[in-house]
This record gives structure tokens, sequence and C-alpha cells, in this order.
């Protein structure tokens, strides 16, 4: 027998030969095999555990014999019979090798475990948050030697853990020293990470071992909501989640009337700042009581958002993001103290991260659907639409990526809609015509019923039905126009023209009546002229900016459409097609992200390396300015028939067979024509 | 003639030639020449101005022509013009090299201008401030190519100051839009460099072109005292100096006794941080008012102290420091934001520079006294003593360095003598009494007469005689010694023993009657015995230290003292060494350095590179624990005696004569051995 044994590392495949009695996390390190321990290989933490392989591997050409690796010990002993450990594991910094052997390393013992998330587009994210639990044995004072507690712990971190020149702020060396001494001179840190502008920092310090958690919180901040995700820092378990209202809606619903309201009102800025923020720092403590976790334990967040939001959360007046050149006062990623936003309920020590804006309209947010949704990593040619009251349009592959924002408005959420409201129970949210007898159909949020089941008045006489949410109204004007009730220029033809008495005149124009509840004391539910003419220009909006990266791009027609955004997630691919939302695809091709800015902030909170990537790839991405490139106008006033006054649509045609029509009594143009 | 020219800088002798047309700035930068700009070479600022020599220069083998530059021009005209500039100056960025020159570079248009200590010991500081001003032309957004303003000020600064990777907090971000845009893309910035550890950092901006006040502020923060300097960043000037008591005094008059109130006090350590930092503030303000300067032009303060007022000033519970091994939180410099030490009335982007420590009892202030006295370069063997509540003591040269800390307590700063007061109008400060007469005379702080000469009662009644200061008690107890009413056991003589009838009967000891004012309703001032007990007590801790170091260099004697601390500028060496304070020595080798703690910290206010050098300096100063060193005992004893009971004082023997005298009736040992 030999003085060394061959290892070999599962899944990685990393082999080397070790000299006997090496501790496998030993071996495992030296590999570069990622191997988790907390506590430096002392036998406390039980993070390193692997599964060695006996007999034959035929594969590897080893064959390892039973006593590959030192017996079991009293340490991992002590530990199975206190904690727990599944049959067959051992410790890795316990077990030493004695032979060649195979060694497999379990997903929940990598520090970069792998975290599916729970969507469409399925993604893998590689844990390796900025802030992770070491612990480390600090030397005792030596009176003649003198050096700080702090510079001692500096040198354990370095010596124990490789960590190099790391700092700390005033409130962590207060607690220094009784921490050092309460714990014996062993402690655990929460250390964050370096990176190239900032050096590790420690956080937070416990005395002897401390296995607590470490959260992060990934922040969508919306000019409508607020959404956030609570993260476990070392698994990437989304613990709970949440939303709340942004409270700045009270000073302008869209972006731009609140940057009007800044300009009109000294020192607006100042108060929608706080406002922000406060709603903010609720929305952390309210999901933290959620998960039953304090917030002092987040010790990470992570925000997108759009410029306006941005540099209102800053503190940053926004005002020159309403005109041109819509310059932003700054545009790289920024790592603040969560302090600095007055977040209060986080960790004192807390940091924040913020994705770099892409331009002055096209903000972190879109950074972070890029971060998620990879368009630079497509081979197909890919359409992202981020629909919200500003909708962020990225288009792409491996080639190029191309980026604009364009002004939709908050048509596509509910308001500027006659019965228009919030997505909230009671709300229309589905809509289907009979083509033939021109009757509805509907089901509201918070019944799975459709209207005309049984049981569907008692279902939701509790609800109500209050109104029309954005995804309701969508399919409701596609519907209309499938079924022949609206033209191809937006008109709702009257009971003559459709053959239907629920086309009701309303002064000189005409509505559709998709639900009366007045026998009940509800409402009457119209689709009136007003909302079709709304979502007319909200969608040319949507398609025009599409357009413009399509020409910029020298294209014609795009590969694949995603559609992103939490409303993106509940349009129906066939009706905002139907409506010329988007350009043509084949409507398989066609499929929601869900909330991708909410998932690219979870990336970044997760994933260090994930903020390197985003930082660099912005810089490629080729901004298109909607507001001043002549050919928008153009794009935009032909985009408004439904679905298109000159683009073809034949992959939607092969599906679907919109009606002829006019309603246009003055004489209409020719319904249809095909390009391409 | 040829296409280039060459130039000769002087006082640098830098020199090279260069294309004919090349401004003098841009030959001064290409050649390392310290020539200043703060508009980066836009004819703004004339910080570049230069004097041209014309003629025969055999030393340097040249001779300039008279139009070797090109002609005064209407930049410079203008200039002149409005602000004045002495005959034959030029503005280096507007002289363009025409021929062969030599240009003589002011001493005031180098950024390094060397400033000269006024003090006993000339010292020159060379000029590197940590902050500067720098003037920027920064370029305006473009939609096309979208940046930040503040990413497109970084491009600015580091293309035209090379300043890299600049960072900026959220308050200079908050305001970077609106002054870009007042000075039409041109501003001038307060950028801190960067370092090892920190990135530059933006402190502060303005439009235009700015030629404000930096200022700097260098505190020596004592246990008694809180001195500081006030300084333009600029230039070094000294504007204004200043002192208030340090309040902490009403939780102990020492620092151990500090110590003890936070231990039995909970919070205790809390309220002293809390009316440090506030005296600490205060004092700021107040020497901004004398300067007739704005506080917020403090952009940086120094902050020198002993480890105890280091650790409450930062927060941290000093208590460690009270016991062996008497650990420092941290022994390291540390760099901080001034808002964190509370410091309200300073810029707001303010930084503070403490120096490190160099062991639990051995402070920043003995680095500082390090660095302005800097005993590693000496080639003499020089001892160095800090005199204040606690002395610290530095013995080296060359080769090595060494440093210690002793209690003296505050007897030597006129605390617990029984006529003692601080230094301040009617206190004794210089003492004589006549061998023959044993009459004194004596002169008091305010009045530059002698108590005995004509018109002293008139000077001093407003004043009034109302105790001794710490050098009145040391000359007093010297002159005692030498006039032989004081043995070299201490013991004051009856009047039978000394032959005068002011030494009074005070119980079973004798008093020295230096003044009786009780006939004019004046206090009776007396030296009592005990006062000789706790002078001794003081000057042998501060023997014991010096002589432990003198123990551990293996040497008997020194090539020269500095007294250091403001109460060392006071000491009279002679009577310092009849009082065996310091080891002897020649007398005209005993020099005062003034508040050394103090120049030290004025010295790493005006040059970051002299806070490398301290950095690494102390990490060579050999550290000497007195409190747990068995021969410090021994040492102290041996002191008790005046001056010596041990050690001989030759240099001191050859200009005094001091009595052999044994006031002990009980049988005296006796008087004088010599050593060495």
């Amino acid at each position: 027998m030999s003085d060394d044994a061959l290892v070999i590392f599962t899944p990685s495949g990393k082999r080397g030969h070790f000299p006997l009695g090496t501790p496998v996390l030993s071996a495992a390190r030296q590999l570069g095999v990622d191997l988790d321990s907390v506590c430096g290989g002392r036998g406390i933490c039980s993070k390193c555990q692997i599964s060695p392989g006996y007999g034959e591997f035929p594969k590897h050409g080893v064959t390892v014999a039973e006593d590959a690796l030192t017996e079991w010990n009293a340490v991992e002993e002590r530990y199975k019979s206190k904690r727990g450990m599944l049959d067959g594991r051992r410790l890795g910094c316990q077990a030493r090798i004695m032979g060649d052997v195979v060694i497999d390393v379990p997903p929940e013992s990598q520090v970069h475990k792998q975290v599916i998330r729970k969507s469409a587009a399925e993604r893998v994210i590689a844990m390796d948050p900025a802030t992770r639990l070491l612990y480390v044995e600090v030397a005792e004072p030596d009176m003649h030697e003198p050096t700080g507690d702090f510079e001692r712990l500096a040198i354990a971190l370095r010596d124990q853990w490789q960590v190099e020149d790391v700092a700390a702020d005033l409130a962590i060396l207060r607690r220094l020293q009784p921490t050092l001494r309460k714990g014996e001179w062993k402690v655990t840190v929460a250390l964050h990470k370096g990176n190239h502008d900032s050096r590790p920092r420690i956080l937070d310090l416990w005395p002897g071992f401390h296995d607590g958690a470490i959260l992060g919180l990934a922040v969508d901040l919306g000019s409508t909501t607020i959404a956030a995700h609570l993260c476990d820092l070392r698994d990437g378990r989304v613990l709970a989640s949440g939303g709340v209202m942004n409270p700045q809606i009270r000073f302008g619903e869209d972006l731009m009337s609140r940057v009007s309201y800044v300009m009109m009102n000294a020192g607006g800025d100042v108060e929608m700042t706080r406002v922000v923020r406060e709603a903010l720092d609720g929305l952390a403590q309210s999901i933290a009581a959620e998960a039953g976790a304090d917030p002092a334990s987040i010790y990470e967040t992570v925000v997108v958002c759009n410029p306006v939001m941005h540099h209102l959360l800053l503190g940053i007046d926004p005002v020159e993001l309403g005109q041109a050149p819509f310059a932003l006062a700054t545009s790289g990623s920024l790592s603040l103290d969560a302090r600095d936003l007055d977040l209060k309920s986080v960790n004192p020590a807390a940091r924040v991260y913020m994705l770099p804006c892409i331009a002055g309209h096209v903000g972190a947010d879109a950074a972070a659907v890029a971060l998620s949704e990879q368009p630079g990593q497509s081979e197909e040619m890919v359409l992202i639409v981020d629909v919200g009251t500003n909708a962020e349009i990225l288009l792409g592959n491996k080639s190029r990526v191309l980026a604009c924002s364009s002004p939709t408005g908050p048509a596509f959420e509910g308001a500027q809609i006659s019965s228009g409201q919030r997505a909230a129970p009671g709300a229309i949210e589905r809509v289907e015509i009979d083509p033939v007898t021109k009757e509805p159909r509907f089901r509201v949020i918070g019944s799975d019923l459709w209207s005309d089941d049984p049981g569907f008045a008692a279902a939701t006489e509790r609800l109500g039905i209050t109104g029309i949410c954005g995804s309701g109204i969508i399919e409701a004007v596609a519907e209309m126009r499938m079924a022949g009730l609206v033209d191809q220029g937006g008109l709702i033809g009257g009971p003559d023209q459709t053959g239907t008495a629920r086309c009701i005149a309303e002064g000189r124009t005409h509505a559709y009546v998709l639900h009366d509840g007045s026998a009940d004391g509800g409402p009457r539910i119209l689709v009136t002229q007003g909302d079709i003419r709304a979502i007319q220009l909200a969608k040319s909006a949507l398609y025009a900016g599409a357009r413009l990266l399509m020409d910029e791009m020298g294209i014609d027609h795009v590969d694949r459409v995603t559609l992103a955004g939490a409303f993106g997630a509940h349009i129906s691919p066939k009706h905002a097609m139907v409506l010329g939302m988007i350009p043509d695809a084949p409507l398989d091709k066609v499929t929601s992200a869900g909330n991708a800015a909410g998932t690219g902030a979870r990336i970044a909170l997760c994933n260090v390396g994930a903020r390197d990537q985003i930082e660099a790839t912005v810089h490629h991405i080729h901004k298109v300015e909607t507001a001043i490139e002549p050919r928008f106008q153009e794009h935009f006033v032909n985009a408004n028939a439904i679905p298109h006054a000159v683009d073809g649509f034949p992959s939607l045609a092969a599906i679907v067979t919109l009606p002829h029509l006019s309603f246009n009594t003055a004489g209409g143009r020719e319904g249809r024509r095909r390009r391409g």
C-alpha cells in the first residue's frame, strides 16, 4: 500500500492523490471541490457532510475498500445522536482518507447550492450570497505582543478563511471585546464579501458557534406596487413574499405625473422619498413577520426599479428624468448601507445593492429582467416586454441586445377604464364572447367558476362583481374584436350592425354590456368606446416600442416573445396578439416569465457573481430612445388598428380568423393589408 | 533653431527637451516637477505661477533669450489686473516654450509646499493633505450614449486628474445634477484621496471654479484637556488654536478612575462618550469662530489620544484596558466619517483619521509623538517623555525604539497638591529660593514681574496669587532641595534644621511658606510634606518607566532628552533633573518639543504619507509593560530619593552642587552614592 490514496469527488469529477490521514474536507479544499463548512473543520457545524461510496467503480477505475476512510468517530457520533444525520453520511472534517475512495458531495453540502426557480421558465440560481457565517478561533491577547482584538480577529479570518483585509463598523468594534470573551475566543461572524470597490466587512458577530438565519430581501419597487421576497441566504429558499401599494400613488399615478409633482411643489421629492422608504421598511417588517423571522436577520436587500423610482428612493430629485436628454444622476450599480435609505427594521449593518440602470428611461428593473431572462444568451431572437405602467422592452439574441421603454400608461392595469379596477377579488379577469350569440361569459378573481356555470351566482354573492381588471379588459376587447363587435379601427358597432342588444348607444358611440348587476344593486359593467381607445393607446405605445427595436435590429419578425411583469403573467398570449400588443409570433413561442424583474432581484441577492455579470452586461445593451425617434410616431399610428394597420400577423391568422369589419359609416378603409 | 527646446526647472533641477509650443505646465507635469494647478491648465486658478529666468546660466549651460516663452497673453493680463500677480511671474499653463529656458517654481506654486514649524525643534511638513480641490469639465449627457452624470464626472476626474474609481455618498449624488447644470458642466470637487482601504471620494462640490477654504482640525484629546489646531489644508497654516477641559473629568481625574467609573456604573461609558464627542464638536465650532471660518469648511479631523480616550471617543467600553492583558478593541489606525463620532458642526462629509495605538497603555498620542519626534531617525540615543496625567515614554535611535507608559498621576498638573491649581492667571509658575536667606521669589501667570520686583503687588492685585501650577511646584521642590530645605529623602527640615522661620510645623511634619497672602485676604501658599510626597510618587513613576526602557535597551545613560506635552514646554530642564524626573544628561541636550502629540496630529493632517509611515512604524516600536515588569517596583523605590538613591547625575553635578542632608532624626541613610 502506498503512502497516498486517490480521492475522486462526485458530482464534480475532481480527483487527486493525498497523503493517508488527510481529512476529506482538506482534500476537497485543495481540489477546489465545493464542500461547505462554517466551523472551518472543527466538527461543530455539520455542513461538510459527505457520502462515501464503497466497492467497484469501473467508471472511475477504482475499488473502494471498507476501510478507505478512518472509522466513525466520537465527534460524528455526538453530532448524529444530538442532531441526526442520514445513514451512510460522514463529516468531511472528521473522516480521513486511508485508501482510494469515491466521495459524493450531496447538494445540501455545497456552498453554491443550486435553487430551481418554480416558474414557467425554470432557471437555476447558484447560491453565492454576499453574506455568510464563518466560525473562527481567535488568538488571545498577549501583553508582550500587543495588538487589538480586532486585529487578531482579522488575522484569524485571513488564516482560517482566506479573508484579507476585513473591515468593521464602530458598532461591531463596540461589541467585539465582550463577544470574544463570552465565546472564549471563538466567535461566528456574518461576513459580507468585498468586491472591486469595498473591503470584506463584518456585519454581525456572536459568541461561539452560531448557525442562525441570514436573510435577504429582493425588492421590485414598481410605480404602483412594491413587491418583495424574503430569502434564506444559506439555501436560497423563499420564506415569504408580499407586496404593498406604492404610497407615492397619491402624488401621481404614473411616473411623469410624479416628476411633474416635484416640479410644481418644492420639496415634493423629499416627501415622496420619505413615504417610499417608510413603505419599504414596513414591507420588510411585515414579510419577516409572515415568515416568523426577525427583520434584524435581514443583512442584504436588493432593489430593482425604474429610473424615477430609483432616484426617488435614493433621495435624488428626478426632474432631469422628465426632460431630454433624460440624464440619470448616476447609472451605475450602488452598494449602500440600509440606514442610508432609512431602513430601520433590518439589521443595523445591513447592506443594500441596487442594480445599474441602462438609461434615463430604462432602469434597474429592465436590467433585472435582462439578468433573469438573459436575452444575450438566447440563440433565438427574443422580444421581452415587461408590462406595467411603463413598459420595458428588450430585444436581442447572442449577437446583440437592444432596449427601450414605452409610456403605455396605466390602462393595462385597469386605470383609465370606465369599469376598471385593480386585480382584486370581484374583478372580472377572464372573458369569452360567443361569436354567434354575442353573449359573454366571464370569471372573477376569487372564484374558479365561469359566469354561466351552475353555482356562480352563489359563489360570487359575497365577492360581488365589481369591475374589470387589466387582463380582463384585454380579453374583453380581443373577444369583442373576434366576435365582430369591434372593427379593425377599434369602433364598437351599434345593435343593428352587430346584431346584439348588448351593444348599446352611449352618446354618439356605443358600449358593450359585459354584465348588468343593477337588478341586484351591483354595477353595470360596460366596455365603452373610451375604454377601447385607452387600450388602443396603450397597446400602440407598446407595439411601437417593440417595432422600433426591430427596425434598429433590422428584422421584421421575432422568434419568441416573453411577457414579463406581475401583470404579464395573467395576459393570455392569444388575446394579446389579437389586440396587436405584441408582434406576430407562433403562439407556443409566447410565454410568461412571471415577475422577471423580481426574479432578477432574487438572482442578484443570492449570487454576487450575477451582479458583476449584469454590471458588465448593461454596458452592451444598446438603448433606443422612443421619445426622440421620429419613426416612433409612425409606428404608433399604424399600431392603433386592431391588430395593426400594416403589419401582418400570419401566425395568428393560422389559428384565428378575424372578421373584416368597418363600422365607420362615413366610409372606412379596407380592413386588412398584408405585408411580409 | 531646432524644433524643440531645453527646459530646466529650479529648484528641482529637473530638465528635458520639449517641442516648441509646449505649455510650461505640461512640461512640468511630464518631468514630475511639483507645480500646482486646481483648474487643470485652464488659466483660471493661477496656482501654476512660475518665474522664468533670462540671460546666461553658466551653471546650467544655457542662455535664455527674451523670447524663450510666448508673449504675455490676455488670460494672464486679465488675471493680473483682477487679482494681482508679482512682476516677472507667468502662468505656467499660458506661457509656452519657444526656446531654451530656466523656470523657477516659487514655493507657493508647489503642491507639496513646505511648512516650517515654529518651535524649538524646527520641523518641515511637506503638504500632502488627504483632501484638495480639483476643477473639472464634465461631458454633457447624450441621449444616444446614456450614462449617469456621476459616471461622466468620474470619467472627467480620471481623464483630467488621473483619479481612478471615485466614489460619492448619496448626499453628493443628490446635489450633483443641479450643480453640474448651474456650472454649465464645469465643477470644482473637494476630493479625498483614497488609500489602501478606501476609494477616492468626493466630499463636496461647487458649480464652476471654486477656490474656497479646505480646513482640517488636528486634535490632541487628553485626559484633562482637549487641544486643537485649525489648519488650512492648502498651505498648512494654523489659522487658530484652542482648547477646552475634557468634560469627562467629572467622572474621574485620571484614566483608571474613569475605567472604574464604567465598571461601577452601567452605561457610564455611553455617557462619557457623549460628553467627549460634544466637547470635541463644540471645540471645532469655537476654533472655527475664532478663525472667522465656517466649521463646515472642516473636511478632515485627525485625533490623537491615549487608549482609554481612544476607546471612549469611539464608544467602546474601555474596561479591558483596566486589567491585564490590557487588550485594545482595535489597535490599527481608523478612517471614519465625522458623523460616526457625532461631529455635527464640521462638513457633513468630513472624515476623521485616528492614529494607530502602540499598545493597551501606549496610545495614538505616543504614536503621534513618535511621528513628530522621529526617535527612529535619531543617531543619538534619545529619551522622549510626554508628561501628562499619564506619561508616555519613548527611547531609541536608528536601530531600535522602545515605548512604555507610566501612571504618574495628576500631581505634575497641580492636582493632589495642597495649594495646587491648573495653569491659569494667578498661579505661581516660576520659583527661586535664595540658598543663603532661604527667602523665595516667584512669578505668577499673567505677569512678567518677579515677586521682589517693584510694582509686583500692583501688577498682581487684580490677578491675585491663587496657588501653584504644575511647573511651579516642580521648581519649588527643586529649589527647596538646592537651598537645603529638603533632604535627599524628600523630608522638609524644621526651622532649627534649616535656619528659616518659613519652615513651619504642620503636625508631625513641616511645610515651607512660599507666600502668605492672608494679610490681604488671600491664601497662604505652602509647600507641604504631602506635596513633596505626591511629587516624589509622580517623578518616581516617570523615572522608573524611563529606567525600565534603558534596561531593555541595555544602556545606563541617554544622549538626549526631549520633554514633550503641553506641560513639558514649561518645565525647566535643570529643575526637572534636580528633582530626578529624568535620567542625567547634559543640560543643553534636554529640550522641550512643546505639544509633540499635537504636532504629530498636525503632520498626519497635512501629509497622508505620514500616516502610512506611522502605521508602519508602530509595528516596529517595542512595547514594555510597566505594570507587570518586576524591576519597575525596584526602580520606583530607588527613584523616590531626590534626585535618586542609586543612580548618579554627573552632568547635573557639574553645574549644581546639592547639599548632603538628612533631616530624618531617626537616622538617615548616606545621602548620595555614585554609579557609572
